[in-house]
């Protein structure tokens, strides 16, 4: 399996951003992949989110980082991480936005009982690396 | 539960650092909590230390992120998450770096058994911040 399809089958990602002085920040993230690109809906109504830290890091500074990984407690040659290296872009509205929604209804049926009303981040992907213990 | 309390009781963590130009880092990594610094060892041998990303990364900019989380694919009621924001120092011998080995190794059986060879790293955790569905 790729690293890319790995990351994609994952059910949640942590997101990584930093703001303008390189201070780092993170949330769990549910996302669905399209490609090279990773698509995270912001949960909160669009009148809150310029209050979101994730968003307005990404606005000062567009590079981000989302992980996945696999924990096993008792056995530690499962594990694996994949790591996606990329820009952020914010759609706050449009058919990029639409179909992302519809990608993120597809693999979690919260979403699609209750659209996420916020603007989605699009996380361009340039670099998928990944490790695994076996 | 305390949000110091919910982080301490987690098996994994994600590390989040940012390198000079603020491109943010993210690795797993099992970890300790004693008071309020977080003790997150390094499997790497100590000469192949200085090509890790993330120590790399808090040697020009020590500032650090850590995310503990639940996910639940049913349930989304039950999803929380724990987010320990600070300022991370390597320590590569002495006392603090040995009451840290212990630390980790009655947690994780693993380090018990293979005592991790390379430094550890202090995040001394400045905020203790989190989420909770229900």
């Amino acid at each position: 399996m790729t690293e890319r399809a790995r990351f994609a089958a994952a059910r949640v990602a942590r997101l990584a951003t930093a703001d303008a002085e390189g201070r780092p920040h993170l949330v769990p993230v549910c996302f669905a992949v399209s490609g090279d690109t990773v698509y995270v809906a912001v949960d909160a109504k669009p009148k809150r989110t310029l209050r979101l830290k994730r968003l307005a890091n990404l606005a000062a500074n567009p590079a981000a980082a989302l992980l996945a990984d696999h924990y096993d407690d008792e056995d530690w040659s499962r594990l694996w991480w994949v790591r996606a290296d990329g820009t952020a872009r914010i759609l706050e509205d449009g058919e990029e936005r639409a179909r992302a929604l519809a990608l993120l209804a597809e693999r979690y049926r919260q979403y699609a009982e209750t659209p996420p009303p916020g603007p989605v981040i699009a996380i361009d992907v340039s670099r998928w690396s990944g490790w695994s213990a076996s």
